[in-house]
């Protein structure tokens, strides 16, 4: 899946000052799982390629391979149409701020290069990082606790750029099992005649004035799983094994 | 934010066999990011409290110190009207699969506890874990790359949750018809072991070796229903009808 439409390239993700190799792996990882595959690190503190990041992404080794290394946020976009800057809300910020969802929905609809920006683990973009950006990404999170790690925050914007994508390109829709249709009504009909004929001479639906709405109710509740030919075929050997058994005891009482 | 509407309340998520405390920390820290607090641990493997548990949860120690521990998922989801098994695409599921998202809207949209399950890290949850959830959720993904580790796939559920928890909120539900939520568990489990006690000395098992597929059948077919407590009086209503006579034919033959 994840096959965007037609023009719309995938967004960079463009982490910024990252600190510890294993959250760029991390980071790598999250990427792959939605799809997204071009990574870009603004001066990473402890250089590139960093030893450690590779366990940390398990295998999404393509992502580091090809990411791209640049000394300064602006060179990193400098090619981006659309540059999106991940905060936590602030103060006094005169740019519009969206969620991923808004986020992801404009960048499926913009045939140009989005990128996405992450800041430094613990201090988040600085404002001069934040300045570049045109549009702020604020994950909508528990006001008493907001503690999304670098992953985290990734993970969930590739997770919605893929939503949009795969939806807006019509293709293959995200899993629905195939079920079988619910079975014809005859079929249906013949498992509920067994069910009440073996019900009915067991006094079941006495006294017989309520019969109607008791044989309603039985309805109403065995329409109500929809199952399948197979389902209706098993409720029958249930119901078969059941009657069956009393019959044996009947004929030898 | 994250304040659900009325009645609504939070799924609980429910960790089965977990292995490493870290993740359960990680999970904690996720579902807090969303606010969500309600977990329980079905047979942790290093036990419960976990000292390591503690420092991954970075603060969300509120979700660890009420974490409830129980030794099977059909106990940690006994009190709980809708059940999610959260997994990879399988062959032969016969149950609704959705996404994470369609799950948050009808989590958000059904009046009673709901409960998302998750696998141990490795393995997943195996299929008697899965038999007794009603619908499955799985995360749409790369298929060429899938590697979400257990925090992220809670995280994305968690996600979800929030989005649609806060949006319905926002808003006048529309008045929607008041049907009853689906039965608790338990009382399920009470139903479905009454009709397979009676199933059992009739021979409906045969041969054993088959059982463990059959008793699986049934259940994905009686929980598909999701019948609410009438429904299911009735059906045991049914069921003592049939049983009650049998013992009655028994006693006199």
């Amino acid at each position: 899946m994840t096959n965007p439409a037609p023009n719309v390239p995938p967004p960079i993700i463009v982490l910024v000052r990252p600190q510890l190799g294993q959250n760029i792996g991390k980071a790598a990882r999250a990427m792959l799982n939605f799809g997204l595959t071009r990574m870009r690190l603004v001066a990473p503190r402890d250089g590139w390629p960093n030893p450690s990041a590779g366990p940390s992404a398990s295998g999404a080794d393509v992502v580091l391979e090809h990411a791209e290394v640049f000394d300064t946020l602006a060179e990193a976009v400098a090619d981006c149409a659309h540059v999106y800057a991940t905060t936590v809300r602030k103060r006094g910020v005169t740019k519009p701020v969206v969620t991923p969802e808004a986020a992801a929905a404009a960048i499926v609809a913009a045939p140009a290069q989005s990128a996405i920006v992450f800041g430094p683990e613990r201090s988040g973009l600085d404002t001069d990082d934040v300045a570049i950006a045109r549009t702020i990404i604020t994950v909508p999170i528990n006001a008493e606790f907001g503690s999304l790690n670098l992953a985290q925050a990734v993970i969930l914007c590739a997770y919605e750029w893929s939503k949009h994508a795969t939806q807006d390109s019509a293709l293959v829709q995200p899993p629905v099992e195939e079920l079988l249709p619910p079975a014809p009504q005859f079929e249906f009909d013949g498992m509920f005649d067994q069910l009440t004929g073996m019900l009915e001479p067991l006094g079941y639906f006495e006294p017989e004035i309520r019969k109607p709405v008791t044989m309603r109710t039985l309805r109403t509740m065995f329409t109500k799983p929809a199952w399948n030919h197979l389902e209706v075929r098993t409720m029958r050997g249930i119901l078969t094994t059941l009657a069956h058994h009393r019959r044996i005891r009947e004929r030898n009482s």
